[in-house]
């Protein structure tokens, strides 16, 4: 719990006034940080900014230093509201024109269609960007340095993120594992304190839940090695037992 | 859009490595964004933070400062990853210690089953915190300054919102309307442009969805002037009954 500066770490910016405004209900942070689990790079923060472009730029250029990796989701479509990569050219003092590749991807993409200037501006990113494949709407994402930008909409970020496994140099996989117990919090509260105390290199969650009138608690351990996980869940049955506790 | 300062502004820290980990998907957000809206504040920031002390107590510090109202969610429960009254405490140099009208309230609710120590805990708040009303589970929240901490579970922190609402003072109320067009971003952008360039009080976003198989753009337009709304409201239906896009 105190090795975090160790883990290979990331942070997500979220560019986006619906989500500050309550319309929508991000589903992005759940599946970007899924799948850095499984690359063994551990999600620290997120933040969640305004489509402004000076908030776009004070937030990469503060957070690109202090996180391994930054994945920003949201604002590189066609319209006036999408300004990340212009953003990102002022962040990095790069300058800002139509990416070869990328227009060249839109323009196959859009022939049957009319490339228009909303589509052309798709085009637009920081010079030497590096692209990040769409194969689910042609408009590319792209890098620059360990900036990764992502588009909003959920089902085309998803398709976007096996294309970038070869770019995620991550550590240990961080493993899980949870038992579900018919309880409340106060009543585990202090074997339980007393197991994380015993390992500190197990991240220990409890997570209080209400379903269907009934309530329950979920345990979560979390760690990079396997054998500790299994000993701390060892013991953490073993407490459960003598308080006659359900698991569910 | 460039008014952002004159607004009654918001931030809101979710204190919660289950978010971090994407076990849990966050719905607080949305809850106390529509909440504000209602009251005139504008929710400008969002961070999803880990349970670790030197982080929330750096974060709250910083954020403090910069907005008007600070909502912090999660980490008040009994178990020893509930660290936000502590962490309060230490941001604001305040000792952290039995408060007396929490315990009360506590020593009542659970005198039927065991007032234990993990349920004392809950009572253990930064000096002089003024307490939020719990209606569902009486573990109350807290506020400091202009800090207000409140649960992580929805329900429960749903039920305590309402009881805020007279210690928030707002300004006037955002005011939002959403036109759904059966079109592509690209095929409006620059036009949705040229009507947000003339319209630099409302702010107008664009919001592509993809939906059994159908594309389709929300429109989205927020402000505090009704009058204002209209009238981009009809600029913006002139333009789509010109290029023939149907509505939804």
């Amino acid at each position: 719990m105190n090795k975090v500066n160790k883990k290979v770490n990331a942070v997500i910016i979220i560019i986006g006034n619906e989500i500050l405004s309550g319309r929508t209900q991000d589903s992005n942070v759940a599946a970007i940080s899924k799948w850095l689990n499984q690359l063994g790079v551990e999600l620290q923060e997120v933040r969640v900014i305004p489509d402004i472009e000076d908030s776009i730029v004070k937030t990469i250029n503060e957070v690109r230093k202090k996180f391994k990796y930054v994945f920003t989701t949201g604002g590189i479509g066609p319209t006036h509201d999408d300004i990340t990569s212009r953003s990102m050219a002022k962040a990095f003092n790069l300058s800002y024109g139509y990416h070869k590749e990328a227009y060249q991807i839109l323009e196959t993409y859009y022939k049957k269609f009319n490339f228009n200037e909303g589509r052309k501006k798709m085009a637009m990113l920081p010079h030497k960007a590096k692209l990040i494949y769409n194969p689910s709407s042609a408009a590319p994402g792209f890098s620059v340095k360990n900036v990764y930008c992502l588009p909003g909409v959920p089902s085309i970020l998803k398709s976007m993120l096996g294309g970038l496994n070869n770019r995620i140099r991550g550590g240990k996989k961080i493993l899980s594992k949870t038992i579900t117990l018919r309880t409340v919090e106060s009543e585990i509260a202090e074997s339980l304190e007393k197991v994380q105390n015993k390992y500190t290199d197990v991240e220990i969650g409890s997570y209080p839940f209400f379903k269907q009138g009934k309530v329950g608690v979920s345990i979560v351990l979390r760690s990079s090695d396997q054998n500790l996980i299994s000993e701390c869940y060892k013991d953490i049955k073993d407490f459960i037992k003598k308080k006659k506790i359900e698991t569910i």
